[in-house]
């Protein structure tokens, strides 16, 4: 049996979003920005895309904006409104468990004269509204708290944080990478001025994402050129992805986030009753419904993976994108676990595809890993 | 008839290119970064795609650096090296007909601190190696000149200037979006040190491209985040955008090239012989394989390319970035067209897929509207 479950760090492309894509691949392939008929088969492509986008965010569709993926947005957003207001002010605030793109664009600020304040989280990683306040200045431009983190799950109290910023007229952004379709977001409640999104974490396409940015935000763009995307963001448009994201944004369902719960809480059931010394990591009810992450004591948590790899079972440690990397995940650093315990981590994330069955099969694998793993290393 | 003259725009997906990527976009869906079989898969066919677009401009595959297109390759270059050399300098060169998003991205860097010269071109859209001689300076720290122009098709003389800038220690880029595959570019022999090619310009996916960055270019990420790309442009890779690139470039072949100068020749000879009051803007022999650029005298270039589209014929007037701006194109400006020249102009850029009977019925249909626009206008 094959088990993907690594749902956080892509997702297979649903049937239906293939289907709305191919014609998009084949006869109705031209340039969105072409007078002609072909163009504009592919605008109406693009802006009925847009429109489903805004529902979903309950913003206009003319603050939508396309990116190719959930990095250039973040990147986009911190860079976009850094340079914009620059004559406002040069610090922002963010926290310490943001996604590796989110911070290193802050790092990057930092190099060429912003200041950027790096907020603590809780256990569970958790941000308290009342840090933001207390890290609020009169030069700060913008506050960026992820809605959900990658790693461990954890949701951030986002509209307290909203809240905050704007009664002190600083931008608030948030990364819904994670959360998008999965937990709601309801931009023009809550008061958010800018969000990321991204289309492969929802049975969508890669290559695609998009920036929401609120009619009134102030912002540079990050590609200059043909003024496309209401001259925020130049570049042909990605037009099979644009329509693919659209299609996967319409196609989310409650029932699927019921059902991605439903494994969550039985695997993490399963792992913490049948496998001894194990610590769920991130918070235990503020969490995404596809989350769980644990520490697995004494165990070197890839070479679990590989194992679990072995047999046929798709996990990771940390986020895709640091997997490579040898260091301990900074979000597990970030709450505190011990060197070991974060060594020992694996993250399994499920998707709407997963089964029961899957999630059964995938649990008595891990207890026979993790149990081998042991005994070669004495623990046992 | 339905005739797609508007390839510089975009072109359709080449067959073997939507099979290239179809299995990256069902079963082989993986995230490029994750260490199971599905990173794995995903990784693989990334890998390949690289060594396809290094060998084709003579490079070692990890100077290939996928991103989302030319704008983002062509901000990226600019933005990279200014923030990685700003130290030695500030000044870059360019010219005045580059695409949009070479000129914005400059008068966005210019915005910031840095100066930038536009050289002047000549009445075909050359450049003179001379006035990059005349124009660098000590602290001049890039050289930015397309390889061919995508409004009226001109070839630059990048050898020459690619030969200034090393003796003299600048950085020379070059934006290669409409040349690739269909003039000889050997990085190695020219020495030149960025590169930008796009994937939908030759028959591959929208919403890929790459910037080609020779491995001593000290260059600064438009992306950063979780290090992707040898640490040059983080995001998650677009896998099956990639795949289909890399495809792309694999059959672009010589015999294509022929085949569009043989539709171009034909198309140029019988506007120039059989419509009156017309003229060929460009180089009459340093041009694109697949371009044409008119002057109709008396004529709303924009009427002409409704009536053609009216009638099946796709065309543009200018770039198809700036087709819904109102005015007249900054190339033909450049290359001193009077303004109801430059507002009479059409560009009609053939394929490797469109025919002689196409070309012959284009044409046809062409000569009827100039005639009839020129009849309303009491012209003729």
């Amino acid at each position: 049996m094959k088990v993907y479950l690594d749902n956080a760090a892509t997702t297979p492309i649903a049937e239906e979003v293939l289907q709305a894509m191919l014609p998009f691949m084949k006869e109705r392939f031209g340039n969105a920005s072409s007078l002609h008929a072909w163009g504009r088969e592919a605008r109406d492509g693009i802006e009925k895309a847009r429109e489903t986008i805004a529902k979903k965010l309950n913003v206009s569709p003319n603050e939508v904006i396309f990116t190719s993926g959930g990095t250039e947005s973040n990147n986009f957003a911190l860079k976009g409104i850094a340079f914009a207001n620059k004559d406002k002010g040069k610090h922002i605030i963010t926290q310490k468990t943001e996604h590796a793109c989110v911070l290193q664009t802050c790092k990057w600020l930092e190099s060429i004269g912003f200041e950027v304040t790096y907020l603590d989280v809780d256990k569970y990683g958790m941000v308290s509204p009342e840090s933001v306040v207390n890290a609020i200045r009169k030069d700060t431009i913008l506050v960026s708290i992820m809605h959900a983190n990658n790693e461990i799950g954890t949701i951030q109290p986002i509209e307290e944080i909203a809240k905050i910023c704007k009664e002190r007229e600083v931008y608030f952004h948030t990364d819904a990478c994670q959360s998008f379709t999965k937990e709601p977001l309801d931009a023009e409640k809550i008061g958010v001025d800018l969000i990321t999104v991204s289309s492969h974490k929802i049975y969508g396409p890669k290559g695609v994402g998009a920036l929401i940015v609120r009619e009134d935000v102030k912002i540079t763009p990050l590609m200059h050129g043909g003024g496309h995307e209401f001259g925020k963001r130049s570049g042909t448009e990605n037009v099979h992805g644009i329509v693919g994201f659209g299609k996967a944004a319409e196609i989310a369902k409650e029932e699927h986030v019921k059902h991605m719960k439903k494994l969550r809480d039985l695997l993490i059931k399963r792992v913490l009753e049948e496998i001894p010394n194990v610590k769920l990591n991130g918070h235990p009810e503020k969490r995404l419904c596809n989350n769980a992450n644990f520490s697995f004591l004494g165990i070197e948590g890839e070479a679990l993976l590989m194992r679990l790899d072995a047999r046929g079972i798709a996990c990771s440690t940390g986020s895709a994108c640091s997997s490579r990397k040898l260091e301990p995940s900074h979000v597990l650093r970030a709450i505190g676990l011990k060197p070991e315990e974060a060594h020992g981590s694996l993250r399994l994330t499920v998707g709407r595809q997963n089964t029961e069955e899957e999630i059964n099969y995938a649990v008595d694998v891990l207890k026979e890993e993790v149990e081998a793993l042991r005994k070669l290393s004495g623990l046992v």
